[in-house]
């Protein structure tokens, strides 16, 4: 018998983090068949996310060298991660070896700044949509958006939806619905409020 | 001017947790205009859930006296914490003080064990329906429900469900939906299998 072979999944994790970016793909691809997660970050310990909960760095970005799949998550301490070159330059690196480059929310502004986004069509944050095409990209205001190996998802929740779809080219419709089963993940949201589209001018207007 | 009164937010964080149990509803309740977050469990310190994420306990939960909301997330860990009494104690002396008790996934069964649920309409994660209607609940099949000032959530992703409509609640629809519009909760699943209801056969009998 064949063993499954490991699919190397690694996070970053950092100071400001929306936690939700992360923790979407995560709850997914932890399912992957052979997934081996790890949770890595400029040094071991632990980072603040942007309402202060606690995340533990299990390993220093230095010592991870290569990913099946990377996924970038987004949050405020993305904007300082923009211009930090150490990190421009270990996500280029990671980069060269992914299956699966990927990013939640303004996650995909990082990958801009490290230049992974020239002329790739991708998504981020609604709200960072002209700062993202500053970068390069050729910006689609789809959910989830695919352009070869790079994969980027809108704001914060479409992380499941990025990960889900994502299950479902690696390892089939199969396990990507059993993975949803196992989250219950059948949305129903009390409003219909989820995207600057569909949102009312006065919740717009709160928003901002 | 008067000023917005504080809401005291208090999750319950333990080793084998699911962790998109407490991050979903932590990603819209932490923004209710007064929000005061506190990560609790029962030592200050590291948990790890049950795909090892390390969060972080950064009050004990003995130094936690009430809450106007308490979120009880699932996961595995919550077997041996039905049976724990300090715990269950500690649930039947804070829900004294609540305004809202909730909980999400397998967090019902603590509930349900510390109990609060006698009577009591609730729902819990597909698969343990049965179990949470032996502590004495009547299940309902629905994502959210409430009865009287206990809501409790369906599996893992319904979290996020049950934090919007608590949001809306407590503080409106228009702070509800602006909160929908800032994690961009718009969902758009690549599949419709995240009931037992909704998945095939073939599906189901993959995830038993």
């Amino acid at each position: 018998m064949l063993e499954t072979a490991a699919v190397d999944i690694v996070f970053y994790l950092f100071d400001r983090i929306t936690v939700l970016d992360a923790v979407g793909p995560y709850e997914v691809l932890s399912n992957l068949p052979g997934a081996k997660v790890t949770f890595t970050g400029e040094r071991v310990g632990e980072v603040r996310s942007d309402r202060k909960l606690g995340l533990m760095v299990d390993v220093a970005r230095d010592d991870v060298d290569r990913a099946d799949i990377l996924v970038f998550p987004g949050g405020g301490g993305t904007r300082p991660l923009m211009s930090d070159e150490p990190t421009l330059a270990w996500v280029r690196r990671i980069h060269e070896t992914t299956k699966w480059t990927t990013s939640v929310c303004t996650g995909a502004l990082v990958l801009g700044a490290a230049g992974l986004l020239q002329g790739v069509r991708a998504t981020t944050f609604w709200r960072e949509r002209e700062l993202l095409a500053t970068l390069g990209a050729t910006v689609v205001h789809d959910r989830v958006v695919r352009d070869g190996k790079i994969v980027t998802a809108a704001g914060v929740s479409s992380g499941i939806d990025m990960a889900l779809t994502l299950a479902g080219w690696e390892c089939g419709d199969e396990i990507a619905q059993a993975i949803q089963l196992g989250i219950e993940y059948d949305p129903q949201p009390p409003y219909d409020s989820g995207s600057p589209e569909k949102a009312s001018p006065e919740v717009l207007a709160r928003f901002r």
